[in-house]
């Protein structure tokens, strides 16, 4: 078993989860290399420190540049805002680093496009954590429509809804600030939605959208405050970013397809969810019950179809083998202990593992024609 | 208790629905006026005939003129497919008589608009029969809309699913006939899913909508065949309408809409659903379980919010008093009892029940602002 | 079609029930034999009459022997409390009428055993109304338990949860007191529990139980008070049926059940259910959910396998085909069409239509086994 | 922050689970104290040296007592079948060892007796192992009800169901073997179920039984073979515990209960689950759902009540905080971590945690009583 060293860029939300899979994922998917946790990169040395030390890291750098360029450092893993991924990645393709990257790739499809080009030059590896292709339930969907179960495809539906900003005194934090965050609701859950759509069925070629905000102003936040539910200080601003946003989509293989993502539908705490309907059966997903994939059947007898709700929890299924017996189910984290098993075996096997900065940038030029419709007030074409 | 005599025209699906309020609606909503069944009416005599026997209709008649002109008829009821609304409403109007009509009002919005004035005219009762509205689940949730509960509406998803003629050797029957039709799911389920929009949350002012058909011939039906799954004849024939219809929509109070209808859903045999979220709360409901409702409510204390499926079947919800206990649940038919004593109690009042002809001509418009969208790739603006 | 005339013993709750079946079913399964609604009976005339007139009957009597013997009446139908079962019974058979009874059939198994004598002796027809056996999802169990789908069965849960006496103030009405009713919650809903556990399964030989009493006295109902939720009068009167009954039981097959019946479980408004585990798969049914049945079966392909929710609303399914088309649910009242069917059905032929007497005394057997081993804490068996 | 040595006895199934927790609590609930995964020991050097290898454990032992009595460990923590708990448990107690031990505590209530007095007279910390305590939904439950929002509990029903041993041929592995397990379903799960039960409601004090074996003889597993579906070889052996094991119960404070362990039930993977219903509300429960809690209040407005499913992912909620934002779930294992959290935290505060010893012997108490009346046929006193 050979160590791989891993540098991370950023230590909040998405910090924490890339450091536990990186802790956990030979102990359940053991490989020819192992990821070993060198060092951790935050602006704020304080804070870089604590999650270091509670994350397992051994090092800590304030400067991302200098995390990059470190010659004991084989991969770079991007977890800041957005408006960040792009000059992260090209130094770390220059630095000749594999690199992995949240989503959405980049805050626009010249950045997407830029980073793509950046990495395949390089010649590294490269990842979006568009981490819910591997919660189980969808990767088993994946395979049934590939394997023909599901037929041809008719109509997709994908939603992503949340909550968390429901309140008006919710401050202006940096994911409803368009220049760090690129968009709202759209970029950050939408973007997940519209992935596993193009993942598990087809491109999307053409879209019609509208974009909403809903509250048009909200106190700043306090100073060093952080992404999740900070006081605001006094004053307010502007929200520069959508609330909701919501697309008709035209896929590829000729399927229909409708789009839901919002931070306003109280209730729904992380509730991304798909309906598809194929010629031979349908599938429905919920995020919040993700250890879960209900499938219809017209084969299944005259009168005794349905709905089944099947627990993805068998060695039947992908991933689910490494873990627990049937029943016992698996959690968020596990996504990302999933994404990273799989990055290291394209390590291994020298391929490219999915989705990448591909699928990135894919993604990208359907989040743009869908911010370009809303302001057009029509059809707009994915540019290709 | 005075009787009041009532012609039915078309005695099928609808026909079979209708008679039943008629003669039900007296045992368990007694009032002052109690529906006689004077006379049934259909082009085939045996068919007819043998509908009024099984239904409890005394008369029979071929000609829906003559039925519509008979002097001992008080009310008329329209159960005919779409492309005889118009003419035989003008006709009762005309006469002077009572009008119940089934949805979508017209195949047109200026025959939606004539029947409407011809009815306001004559000054006689009318109502389109969105029956959707009249399931106590459903009125329930307009009055927690109305009474402030939900708080102001931010985002309304609608989607009524079917999925009974995906087998592409499924007949091309009336339904599938523009001609005789109008639309496809669009006017056929779709028109369910808007009326609820617009009467539990407000006027749809724009859309942008995609129409999709996916099996574009289909067998002739044999002569004689019925609306459902008949046997083919030799020959195929172009399909005129739509499979499914998606569209987005502007609501007048700010709020946005996402809709769905398609009857090319496996698994989905009658999935007319809601998701309404606003400030305050949040609503969902599912036909094929008509009995529940789910009730958010950001009122409840911290860590025990959560959606409730509440029981609709108590004295304390509209029209469930009049039938049985708790948790002893009602069926599709008692809609069409609703809205039938519905219609009773306003003409008792000489008032106008609801959903009216003013209903049906405002869902006319939003059809055809979606067809129109459909056509020119844009938003599209309801007509006023 | 000839009519046959019915005398109805009892004008409220299950009056109302059966007298809507009466009125209904030729309407929807059209047979040679059409109920007339002949008499009513009940002891006072003005609350008889006030039935007779808005359930549809023709005449009324107060002294139910009058009616039982009218020369005009073919079929007495029993809705009276249980204390009364076995004199109309006894007096309609020896008048030559055809009996239906409401369930449980009697208020002990010697009554119960005499009743059933009675018909037999008088050759005429009966039947007992456990009208949850007509729910299509419950006759549908049973075509799955007996086509073999099943295979053997291991494990049987039926659960019958209500909570409408929980307020402590609730009166103390007729169901509360034994020698009305015979017993509590056990007779009243775990009577059907065991009924339909009989029916899908197999007999019951041995049962181990529980009966509790948790509110042990009550406010004295008012005058004229009815059964359900009437304000108590001043004074208090002692509970003397059980609140809660639980049994264990040995079927006759070798399988286990596990049966609970309670009217103290709050939110459960009319929750009848059953998880029926065999070797070959499982079955669950709750009864709030009647048009639904969900389906396990270990024939399906390995990772695929999961409950399924069978929408039971198609014409490949019991008594449906008479109602609407798929998805177009039914409801309660629905139960005791399908019986009062089944009863014209058994009489045109000459059968015995199921439930009948005989199956009402088998259940009385087990309901006399429970409430012994309440007693003795000891295993009992049921007897044969 | 210190270290504590763990000595792990046993790596199968639980050593996979409790090695995890090992590992992962400090990154999730940094305390003063961090396990040191210092030895794991199992009667198979080379099965033992890969489960050190894969699950981060420093050295290997094959002897149990060699593990116990080494001087660098300060935890013995039992992962055994339950023939080895007593004998390791009081071995560890004598080295003055802090010990975790696997549920059931023991085989016998004789030997639980004496295990809980030698850890009580060693003065060490004791930990039984009945995870789902941890569940938050259910340390959330175990609030709900302490603060009275459930009022007074009338009615508990818990079943716990499995179905991975319904093929005759699954081989007798030793949990089907009475010597080394104990019992079958009953202990295994059904043990789970009680502790539940009287951890959330009460002791329990009387209980009436039936335990069944539905395949009497089954293949003899290969030499080596484990505890899960190992291929059979020739032969077949006796089985000598229980599939299925059912019962009543009497509470302390005057509820009801109804239990059921069955590994027998089809489609029901991991279905541990609990219905309570209290004079003010009622909860319910399933583990396959783990991260939901539905409550039903009667403080709900009339019209308004229903069971609402609560999200249990907040950090309002029991060890919540530690994990992810609302609505992204946690799975199986965080139950251990969080058992090992409270653990070192009772170690940390010199405190006994919960489930301890007494608990573990408390809940044997229940075992020997359903086991007792499963023999006599009668009502069996829970031994204090």
């Amino acid at each position: 078993m050979a160590e791989i060293n891993i540098a991370l860029i950023g230590y909040k939300f998405m910090g924490k989860a890339h450091s536990n899979a990186y802790r956990q994922v030979s102990h359940f998917f053991p490989g020819k290399l192992q990821p070993r946790l060198r060092v951790i990169c935050g602006r704020d040395r304080a804070g870089a420190k604590a999650a270091a030390r509670q994350y397992g890291w051994e090092e800590v750098e304030t400067d991302w540049r200098k995390a990059v360029e470190r010659r004991d450092v084989q991969v770079v893993d991007i977890c800041t805002p957005g408006n960040l991924h792009h000059d992260i990645a090209l130094a770390a393709a220059a630095a000749g680093k594999h690199v992995i990257c949240e989503k959405p790739l980049a805050n626009s499809l010249a950045e997407a496009r830029a980073m793509l080009k950046a990495v395949e030059k390089a010649g590294v590896c490269h990842m979006v954590m568009h981490n819910y292709r591997k919660v189980p339930a969808v990767a088993f969907a994946k395979r049934l429509i590939e394997d023909g179960t599901m037929g041809d495809i008719y109509h997709y539906h994908g939603a992503y809804l949340q909550d968390w900003i429901m309140d008006p005194n919710f401050p202006l934090v940096w994911r409803l600030d368009k220049k760090v965050a690129g968009s709202g609701a759209l970029g950050d859950i939408g973007s997940h939605a519209l992935d596993l759509a193009q993942y598990l069925n087809s491109d999307i070629t053409a879209v019609a959208s509208q974009m909403t905000t809903f509250i048009k102003e909200r106190p700043l936040p306090a100073d060093g405050a952080g992404a999740w539910g900070a006081k605001g200080k006094k004053g307010k601003g502007k929200v520069t970013v959508d609330d909701d946003a919501n697309f008709l989509a035209h896929f590829k293989n000729g399927s229909v397809g409708v789009f839901e993502a919002s931070r306003f539908c109280g209730g729904r705490r992380n509730y991304n969810t798909f309906q598809i309907y194929g010629s031979k059966g349908s599938l429905a997903f919920n995020l919040e019950r993700m250890n879960e994939l209900e499938l219809y059947s017209q084969a299944d007898a005259a009168g005794r179809q349905g709905f089944r709700t099947i627990n993805v929890t068998e060695s039947h299924h992908p991933y689910v083998g490494a873990w627990w017996p049937p029943g016992h189910i698996i959690g968020y984290e596990h996504t990302f202990i999933h994404a990273v098993h799989d990055f290291l075996v394209a390590l291994e096997k020298d391929s490219l593992p999915e989705p990448n900065f591909r699928d990135g940038a894919r993604d990208q030029a359907v989040l743009e024609a869908v911010e370009l419709s809303a302001q057009s007030g029509r059809w707009e074409k994915v540019a290709r």
